[in-house]
């Protein structure tokens, strides 16, 4: 099988790879096409030592399902998490935060920058026909927008901040522009201004950045700069999400956090089904930020170029 | 007057001090009582520039309010903020958070080591009769800590760990035991740990904090160390009430924060009428905290005692 492998942060392509085989209650998935996120970037810069196949944003089409045939041939998105089950996060109906969890393309479970890939079936959505696979495949990373949502009731009232114009920071903005808010995005790159223009959704640049006056800051830059816009742009008793992979550790100034009562949200994987549901809606439009698609042979180049500095979403296309 | 002055973070003992004059609007309050709190020993340690009189928790009686006689006699608790009544925070009810507040002996305001102090009438809250001086004295950090009761909604099939038994830890363990939540207050000193089996709470030692297994964890020590167990022992998708003065930065692994979807939330000055509540209906006891009660003369003596490690609530008496 063709892939991308990942080892000792370095990724290369071969072709020499096993196929994977799927269990009972495992579907193998051809996939389609895969998108590169920020995360996987991470990797590389060993965010996490992970060994294997990167990748965990993808659509892909079941072509094996022992025993239960109804999923063969079906197009699916899938959910990157594979959980126990049995942990005390499972039991209280957590699975994103499984114990022993591993997750596709990130731990412990080769991913999507390949010819297939094997998840349990309960990790799988159907994809509606009238979304395609270009759209498709960002349904993981809006789900993990939308998961900002399930956990601040944002209000047509609350003035919105999102610092990051990025891959990321493009969905949650349009995630965010759903719930009808007062929204800005911090936006340094013209193709990311353009993109948020294309949405009807303002931006400004740092040096706009106010104090203490917004309701939710969403930082999805993962940097101590990104960080310190949201803390300044916060007002008394605001929130701040953290929605981003942080290099490192961050210093942080907590007498202030407490003065301010500020708080601080950790936010990382969200619900499919409402992102499955906005895509068939068309009520976000993820495909503006894709910036090129390379064959899975040139995915090491497409790796290369999802790093450079103001590039949004690069897919990679392993048929 | 008679008071402590602190000055570039020295404090002495004066006698040469103008009694304050209070406006219309304002209150002059003879202290009947004052409480040392971990603040006044960092405004010591220099954590805010504050020149004056330092002292925030108190009680005290009315003796003159210019043009409101039905005040004069009264006893009294005060709120520590006077605010601007005008700026943003203010007009939409946060008047704890006004970006021009003065600080009853923290900012700009002189406090209640002192034979008088001065707070606008708004401030006040009248004391129950059934609530005696060295209860009373307590309604300011009984507040602070019911401030988390506001934040979280605490139940009690809560798993909750209160970090730190020091003077404000014991105030929150005691409130938290209101909730009926199952609690557990990390302590480190016997005579913290004799506290709270005397209000039946149970307590543990550092050692024996687990990992991941609790629900909401109230840091109430403002160390790094007490930080990092409150980390350690907060569940994924838990909460961590930063409750205390943290001196400089702290440095945190904001990646573990998103992963694990934690929450921290900064919290400060409460309110004061369920704390008299509380007081009232003898819900709580905070007097078995009291460990020494000093003359003004002796003030410095005071804040050098309160500054030792394990002791609890110190008092002065200015009278």
């Amino acid at each position: 099988m063709r892939a991308i492998w990942l080892e000792n942060q370095h990724p290369s392509y071969r072709s020499d790879l096993q196929q994977p085989v799927p269990a009972p209650g495992e579907a193998l998935v051809r996939v389609r096409l895969a998108g590169v996120c920020s995360t996987d970037l991470e990797l590389l810069r060993g965010y996490y030592p992970f060994t294997g196949i990167p990748g965990h944003e993808f659509v892909g089409q079941v072509v094996a399902a022992p025993g239960t045939p109804a999923w063969l041939g079906q197009r699916v998105v899938g959910e990157i998490n594979i959980a126990c089950g049995a942990c005390s996060p499972c039991l209280i109906g957590n699975p994103t935060h499984c114990a022993q969890r591993r997750v596709l393309g990130i731990r412990d479970w080769h991913g999507a920058f390949a010819e297939y890939l094997v998840l349990p079936l309960q990790n799988l959505h159907l994809v509606p026909e009238s979304v395609p696979d270009q759209a498709a495949v960002f349904t993981e990373p809006l789900a993990a927008a939308l998961e900002i949502l399930q956990q601040v009731a944002i209000q047509p009232s609350h003035r919105c901040l999102v610092v990051g114009a990025g891959r990321l920071g493009q969905l949650i903005a349009q995630v965010l522009a759903t719930a009808g808010c007062d929204l800005k995005v911090v936006a340094r790159h013209p193709n990311q201004r353009d993109m948020l223009q294309q949405r009807r959704i303002a931006w400004i640049s740092e040096q706009q950045v106010g104090v203490g006056t917004m309701d939710i800051v969403v930082d999805a830059t993962g940097t101590p700069l990104g960080f310190n816009l949201a803390r300044q742009a916060v007002r008394p008793r605001g929130t701040i999400v953290l929605k981003s992979t942080y290099q490192g550790e961050l210093s942080v100034n907590f007498s202030s956090i407490v003065v301010d009562e500020i708080t601080l949200l950790g936010s990382r994987c969200g619900p499919f089904p409402p992102a499955i549901q906005l895509l068939s809606g068309a009520q976000v439009d993820p495909t503006l930020l894709i910036q090129a698609e390379y064959s899975l042979e040139d995915g090491v180049r497409a790796l290369e170029y999802a790093a450079q500095p103001g590039v949004l979403k690069v897919l990679i296309n392993p048929q």
